[in-house]
């Protein structure tokens, strides 16, 4: 494993590299390396799906079989399916942070389901907004069941992870369910400059960031976090945790960001140049813009006549290619990927506020690795 | 005033009909004759209108002018308006609940500001769902800002309920949360089995009252015990008060489902026979259908036709008022006329488990009878 987000940048000291040999090697029991992240993801996936499908079961017809096919357990005819349920990164994470706060990963479960409902709450909406016709590889809900479902289907998600959480009736379950909403808000607000910024011919990187600190930041801190606030853990080791996921959400947007362009579609499921397919605003296209000089001119020039043209939807792959090399030539790609060692740095580094077993700290920093490595 | 629903039905004995001898004349100060609906309202309306201003104040833009534009403060062009916000029955429930726990009116001020914020999410998005382009005399959200920002702004209206409630960080808050979502649960599934019975040839009579109760009866429950919840209540009150605004939606929807047929359009801001055009299942069509009869079946061929007939956006006002004869001779307007009334009676014998000044309990009695009395 090689943190391969481009290869020729200049490394970010601190990132233990994978496969590299690291300035100062850390006792076992802390070391990420030893970590077993595909383990780790499992753990947080078994420990969840069993809650969150009870959870979901509780829904009334048609929204749980229609939640149920969203979620990849049915297929659209309503056959049992095991489809892909994601990376499952935040249910690893709410898991973890029970034990960041010496609590058993099982505490962190409620957080962990209510986490995953308010996500997929908002992967039901946006999709419908944003018209995205397919998820998961598959059909979004909106597609096979029709907006209506989407909506409202979405809407109870959303409140089932209040009351997931809520029905502990516990004054740490308030105290996570008003972290909660507060990421909800943000996801909310992230989705409304997301939408905003289509309009629009220019948006600054701190904008970007902005937005992606909100779509996909705050609800990873609130993931961090839930479990350690569900566990009794106080503010300020709260907010550390949140730290932590917020800059993780933002390493994690930025590979993302890259996959959007250079993913391969075998892997992520998307088709070739997606995000630029769909005219995406996204870090790589806003930092070339910013960058100056030729290829950001000409860049520049291409996508304002892009956003005037009616045979857009039928641009070659070439078309697209071309594109995607003035992004690269003009420093997009790059800054990107120096971007996403950057918010992982400070991400890894946020941890040291808080005391933890060292084997639970090398986990974070194991999740925060992938994070940053992955294809998909 | 008289409770003139309908006029010559059997009255239920026990409700304080305006303006008649009633049995019983009760000492001055818990007398429901002597309360001021009108001021009582009012009251509700002043202590929470600019608590919810400032709440949707924090709205992210352009999510604050849509929601402002929801909720009457500016017209579609973004001018200063003073528009219908509605009956506000609601906010004067939650204001008026806190003191049925002995607490001061204010104290259930974020309750009833949570709960028109989770009223106005569901309406954003029942509009939406349903396609109705008009309500409260003017273009609903989706058709003025479009549907995406109907979904989002009804999302960020949810969220700020929650937030409302859980930032005053106290144990009644989290209880009040918790009894918040689950009327929003309700709600949402009253919301799927309203679109589903729009699929279906025939809908009982019981499954009708669920809808009902689902859709108008939960929130009016949580309105009308969130102010005691937060004033202290335990949860035998909670429930008792919970109990009467249940019924007391009940009443409140059957109302609606007559003004719904014969309402007057000049009063209602809605269409003459609305419910009729959008083939809705209401109450008094789900009676006459199951009361037999030559009125009934003939009333059941029709609604079949109807339900198949291309032209049925041209009927003429004279098809509709011939279904809408029908459906009074077979029964269905006086048996809804009757079922608010019933009721109303458990409503109001509801608030006997509560110990509350008379004052208070003279005030709740007023809200109810108001609901039954009304016009819009």
């Amino acid at each position: 494993m090689t943190l391969d987000l481009h290869g020729t940048g200049p490394r970010t000291p601190g990132i233990a590299t994978r496969g590299e040999t690291v300035p100062t090697v850390p006792p076992a029991e802390t070391a990420a390396d030893a970590v077993d992240v595909t383990a780790l993801l499992e753990r947080g996936r078994t420990l969840t799906t069993p809650v969150l499908r009870a959870a979901v079961d509780r829904l009334a017809a048609p929204m749980d079989t229609v939640a149920a096919y969203h979620f990849g357990w049915i297929d659209a005819e309503g056959n049992p399916a095991d489809g892909d349920g994601g990376k499952a990164v935040r249910p690893a994470l709410a898991v973890l942070s029970a034990q960041a706060a010496g609590a058993a990963p099982e505490v962190g479960v409620p957080g962990a389901v209510a986490v995953e409902l308010v996500h997929n709450f908002s992967l039901l909406h946006d999709d419908l907004m944003d018209g995205d016709e397919q998820r998961r590889h598959r059909d979004t809900v909106w597609k096979v069941h029709g907006p209506a479902q989407a909506i409202l289907v979405g809407d109870a998600l959303f409140a089932l992870g209040n009351e997931i959480l809520l029905e502990l009736g516990t004054v740490e379950a308030g105290r996570a369910t008003r972290r909660l909403t507060s990421a909800t808000r943000a996801l909310i607000d992230g989705q409304a400059q997301d939408i905003s910024y289509e309009h629009r011919d220019r948006v600054t990187v701190e904008e970007c960031l902005e937005m992606e600190g909100n779509k996909t930041g705050a609800l990873l801190a609130c993931a961090s976090s839930i479990g350690a606030v569900l566990g009794g853990a106080d503010d300020f080791t709260a907010d550390a945790l949140e730290k932590y996921g917020y800059h993780l959400g933002l390493a994690f947007q930025a590979v993302d960001d890259l996959l959007g362009i250079w993913g391969d579609p075998e892997a992520t499921g998307k088709q070739t140049w997606s995000d630029l397919r769909q005219r995406k605003k996204s870090l790589p296209v806003v930092a070339a813009l910013a960058a100056g000089g030729p290829a950001s001119e000409r860049l520049g020039q291409l996508l304002a006549e892009d956003a005037k043209a009616s045979d857009f939807a039928n641009f070659s792959e070439e078309e697209f290619a071309a594109r995607a090399a003035l992004i690269e030539e003009a420093g997009g790609r790059e800054w990107t990927a120096q971007e996403a060692r950057r918010q992982h740095t400070i991400a890894v580094e946020a941890l040291d506020a808080v005391q933890m077993p060292g084997h639970v700290r090398a986990r974070f920093v194991a999740l925060a690795d992938f994070v940053v490595v992955r294809k998909r």
